[in-house]
């Protein structure tokens, strides 16, 4: 069969499933997902022999150890997916919910009910566990999905595929509720992504390449998490305990994650009482740190930052700090050089924090918090496809709801339009 | 200038407006949009005058009269867009709602703010009042606009924009909130869906093909409207008083709308009592009839329906009509065949009504109620930038909320994240 043909019956056989899961009950999601559950169980000792074939392959090919790593399935990996898999049996079913129900002077009664997007299409590079979330986060919203994972987590996928089809047909739902690509061949993520007859959105996992490239060539709609160069600014008025407190945590309590700190802004006036103690702390963690003039001339320990490291999200030990004359200069700057992802204001002013809320353009604005709590498990969503750059359809942290949609239903008896 | 100098000036100055625009107040804005309507009131000479190059020009390019009606600008139409100013003024401001704030475990509070989407491009054809239309909502909802007409327009839509302009200037908005570009260049297009730094979304107006063809090429989201093929389903519970007005309502009151319906299932069971009375008042309005063999049967008047018909939204007085074994089967070709606009079910029976509204995978699904309904006003809405087909985002009439988004916002007092 060529890769077309291929990809066709692939998507058919989604849009098939997807009419079979938009109205599945609860209780059928549910048992599927408990049926994955057993059958990774079951298929443990598969797993892992499959994996060890990936595993061999990234050593012959050279990957590096950290690629190695996210490529490894063990016995407590094993243990996350199945684990993750009754999280999400436990969540709460978004399908199915009617909201803004009103009567119209037609006579008419409108609505919108919550429903599935239809076919999703997840496209994402090394760690198989993505496999299951991904697949699971779906079916649970009531959506059949596509999944095309990295070549060289092949076998891994695969295996973990055929136990998730067996979970789904002991539960009775369609297997290609979820199917993964068997083919490395490149093409097929071409295809996937030119579908919008089968593929209502794709959802891209990984680096920011991998992002653009599917961004750019796609035709169907992507929900997409480019940069996170967030910031975080400290006000005059800010409560400078706090604002250590959370310009630390936002550095530093993991460096390599989208909602991670990459630009610390301080007003001008708390700057030689606020700086100094902090890039005492910073430097003792290793944080390099560059800045404008001004910073500079404050702590011998900031490098010189470029115009280029404005824009740049290290995702490593690395910060930029600059000095500013207000809020203002503050949320312009934000808004210009950041990736409107997360960004923070750090202040006592009750005027200032409602202005920089709503001024600041980004999916996420914090509030005398740290900007690590851009997440969908800190938003209590309680599992998470993604964070969403994009200011359509979903924006910030996305959850289940953002693998819905909402149609309208009109309730009448009889009625028809006048004019 | 080049173009593409031209277009980046005009991108950037959108995204400087939409800065102030995001933070003007409901009063500004109402300000804004009483200022424009007297500016047009005042301009009603200007309007007529350049109106009539256009209405000249198209003369001589030998336009049909339908085109050419829909060029025209006529005191009675000046009037409408004034009217429409300040009926855009009248409608609740969506900007700055906050919702969905929970306490979470961590000791943050989360939220969502509606926010504008920033920058918006309209793209459209003929008719020279889209122009006050889509601006007004744009402006409405904080949005800066960049208006790109019908070059058959090009006069109209400039003398408009320059009194849009004075009313700005006079708010004190900045007068760039609302931009018509005065190029007739087709380039232009291609460079305005293809600036994602300046421009958040296109909303095209227009014909299929112009919307496919921004569609495919965007590299910026699209709020498209495609087809209506629309269908009333008749089941052999219905009321058949009912579902005779019902479907009598969808197809003739008026044809060449999107929600008119363009083909009728009806359940076997009642088709020989149902059809005939219908057939004959349809003949009688000179609507032209099509279906499939069983319908043939019934009535000499319903003519050959081929595969073709059923895909087929005519915007005309014409209609195809099925007989269906049961409502399973109507829905799956509602599915298959559809547009997924907007389907209606007549049936007096609970359970049935219960599953086509949860099955039929259509922007609106209907019960007992005519498909003339899926409007913008009349789903109370107050004004409509068109109807989406899509399922990201905004899906079926899309009022002032289509045009906003929501972002997270975090209150803590010094939280930091732990693990």
């Amino acid at each position: 069969m060529s890769l077309e043909s291929y990809m066709n019956q692939i998507g058919q056989q989604a849009r098939d499933a997807s009419r079979i899961l938009a109205k599945a009950s609860t209780k059928q999601k549910n048992t599927a997902l408990f049926a994955m559950a057993d059958a990774l169980e079951n298929a443990r000792p598969r797993l892992i022999e499959e994996n060890a074939k990936d595993m061999e392959n990234g050593r012959i090919k050279g990957l590096d150890s950290a690629l190695l790593d996210r490529l490894l399935l063990d016995d407590k990996r094993i243990d996350g997916m199945i684990e993750g898999l009754k999280q999400v049996a436990s969540l709460p079913d978004p399908i199915g919910e009617i909201s803004n129900m009103v009567c119209l002077p037609s006579g008419i009664q409108r609505g919108q009910m919550r429903v599935p997007l239809g076919v999703i299409g997840i496209i994402y590079e090394s760690r198989p566990n993505v496999t299951i979330d991904a697949a699971s986060l779906c079916l649970k919203s009531g959506n059949a999905t596509i999944l095309r994972g990295g070549s060289e987590a092949f076998y891994s996928n695969q295996a973990i595929s055929t136990a998730v089809r067996e979970g789904l047909a002991a539960s009775g739902l369609p297997e290609n509720a979820v199917q993964v690509l068997n083919t490395t061949d490149r093409g097929a993520v071409g295809l996937l992504i030119s579908m919008p007859e089968f593929v209502d959105v794709i959802v891209p996992r990984g680096g920011k390449g991998l992002i653009e490239r599917i961004s750019k060539d796609a035709r169907v709609p992507v929900i997409k998490h480019l940069d996170g160069n967030c910031h975080v600014y400290v006000d005059d008025e800010a409560d400078l305990n706090k604002a250590f407190s959370i310009a630390l945590n936002a550095k530093t309590r993991r460096y390599g994650v989208c909602n991670a700190m990459e630009s610390l802004l301080v007003h001008h006036a708390v700057a030689v009482d606020f700086l100094p103690k902090l890039v005492t702390a910073f430097v003792d963690k290793g944080v390099e740190l560059v800045g404008c003039e001004s910073s500079q001339a404050i702590s011998s320990s900031i490098g010189i930052a470029t115009e280029e490291d404005w824009y740049t999200e290290y995702l490593a030990p690395k910060l930029s700090v600059k000095i500013v004359d207000d809020m203002d200069q503050a949320i312009a700057h934000i808004n210009q050089y950041g990736s409107h992802h997360t960004d923070a204001i750090v202040s006592q002013n009750y005027s200032k924090t409602r202005a920089f809320m709503t001024e600041v353009d980004s999916s996420s604005v914090m509030v005398n918090a740290s900007t690590s709590f851009a997440d969908g498990f800190e938003y209590g969503f309680g599992a998470e496809i993604g964070i969403s750059t994009d200011k359509i359809h979903a924006r910030g942290p996305v959850g289940l709801l953002g693998l819905t949609s909402q149609k309208y239903i009109v309730l009448g008896d009889g009625h028809t339009r006048d004019n």
